[in-house]
């Protein structure tokens, strides 16, 4: 341990690229076993829920819950079985987004979707299987306190459902073609990608000690800002990154005529508002103190991601 | 109070067919409260959520719950809850099932299925809905045992993902065209069927007082057999029943080369297997004394409805 790294005795921080990195493979490994082996029956669909899951995506929202662990003094077997449930959650979402009748797209993560690689119906089994399997794992484990479980299990599935992610993307279908302005296109992303980053950012907060009403609040405050800062990124990304930078079809939601900030403010003024909602996610989390470190660095690495 | 219902002196003990209807107005009355409000945004998932949950379907699961609950005295206020989120499940399965890419049904309980009526994209946000309603429900009541509460839910859970209902339906679709042996097709429709009547029994009972260990392997046993009955009767009724009489499209499972008991067996022969398990069904409910009328009296419901 180098006294750079260490002046005041404390053990050494890592950097936020290897956190991230550990994070990212503690998860990975964590989904494997979470998930049912491909040899159980049915055999077809505990595999293709692997092939959905198991992609070395970015995981943004277990490395969220991992960063407002830290928040908490979390212990890290716990996180991971949040950040677990909440990344099935979300690779259900992405799983059934692709479909034919959603968003019909046959690339994602640089591979072909679920559909393609095996077919509509088992896709669908997939995003439905995996989104019983984000509850089963939450409620399978020992937390230590059954009924901040029970809120636990509660937050989740309101974040998921049609006051949630589910409904954002019922909204999303509806505003095909049609012009938004910028309070509707909040609300639609404040449900469709907001609700499951909220409940990442508080599941992980709610592994460890207890929050005051402030400190709540603020962690409210910020999940919001942080969750609407990823939409206006993914946004920008989506008019000037290469698919094959992305992994995913680029330039998608302006052949569809999707509404999205680019097509509302411009790309430079899309730019300045991605960074006033930084400062202000920056800004909810000064009630932390020094805990709030890798919820900062996270906020810059969300407001910087290049795909 | 007639003497002839009441010779013990305790309350009279409506008929079978006046305590379900009762039930079943319950639990429509409950799920009407339990889903979001057609006006809610996003208004034409939530429309689409109801049309899908309000049918008058024979609500067999939420019959099974209350039934169950009787052997525990449990309070009805909580079986509601976990009657209507067993239904709740069931709908999701239904619209599900019905899409293009399953089923490809047009027709459920008289009605136009929901992709029908709505559209697919709408029918895959109505299912995947349901579904996180279902544990949302479960986990934002007061059942004054968060620990009991939190096995509850992954009780659902495991049921409803790709090691219970979504698992049936995935061995179901691989089947197709092929000869079953016997035990294949039981697993399948153990998962496929069975794992959510199941849960719903489990549930119901577990509102009221503890089992003890010999209660809960009984109520086990039951359940297992009342499970496959349901679904062999399901079968014989697809060979003889209209389309009318349904509500759903009959022999529908013969056009598409789906293995039945009744293709297995031939019809009589499914129509004394049938009897068979409804014994055994009934046997297994005798630990529980006076306590199983109603549990009893469904299993018989069961086995000879006609639609």
């Amino acid at each position: 341990m180098s006294l750079a790294n260490a002046p005041t005795g404390k053990p050494a921080t890592p950097p936020f690229p290897d956190w991230a990195l550990g994070v990212q493979t503690r998860v990975e490994a964590a989904l494997l076993r979470y998930l049912p082996s491909g040899d159980a029956i049915p055999g077809r669909l505990h595999q293709a829920m692997r092939y959905a899951s198991l992609n070395g995506g970015k995981r943004v929202r277990p490395l969220l819950a991992f960063a407002a662990g830290e928040l908490t003094a979390a212990p890290p077997e716990r996180v991971e079985i949040v950040a677990g449930a909440v990344e099935l959650i979300h690779g259900y979402s992405l799983v059934h987004d692709d479909l034919p009748c959603m968003d019909d797209d046959v690339l994602r993560r640089g591979r072909p979707t679920c559909h393609v690689e095996y077919d509509e119906a088992t896709a669908l089994l997939v995003g439905d299987s995996l989104q019983s399997l984000a509850f089963e794992l939450l409620a399978s484990q020992d937390f230590g306190d059954a009924a901040r479980q029970v809120e636990m299990l509660r937050l989740l599935a309101r974040a998921s459902g049609s006051r949630g992610m589910a409904g954002g993307q019922s909204i999303d279908l509806e505003s095909v073609g049609k012009h938004l302005e910028q309070p509707e296109l909040e609300l639609m992303h404040a449900l469709k990608t907001g609700a499951l980053i909220h409940a990442a950012v508080l599941l992980g907060a709610l592994c460890g000690g207890a929050l005051s009403t402030a400190e709540r609040e603020a962690l409210d405050r910020f999940a919001r800002r942080a969750g609407l800062l990823f939409q206006v990124v993914d946004d920008i990304l989506d008019c000037t990154a290469s698919t094959i930078t992305l992994g995913k079809t680029a330039g998608k939601d302006a052949a569809t005529e999707k509404p999205t900030y680019v097509s509302l403010m411009s790309l430079e003024r899309a730019r300045e508002f991605a960074a006033d909602l930084k400062n202000q996610a920056l800004a909810a989390l000064a009630i932390f103190g020094e805990r709030r470190q890798r919820l900062c660095e996270l906020t810059e690495f969300i407001a910087q991601r290049q795909f």
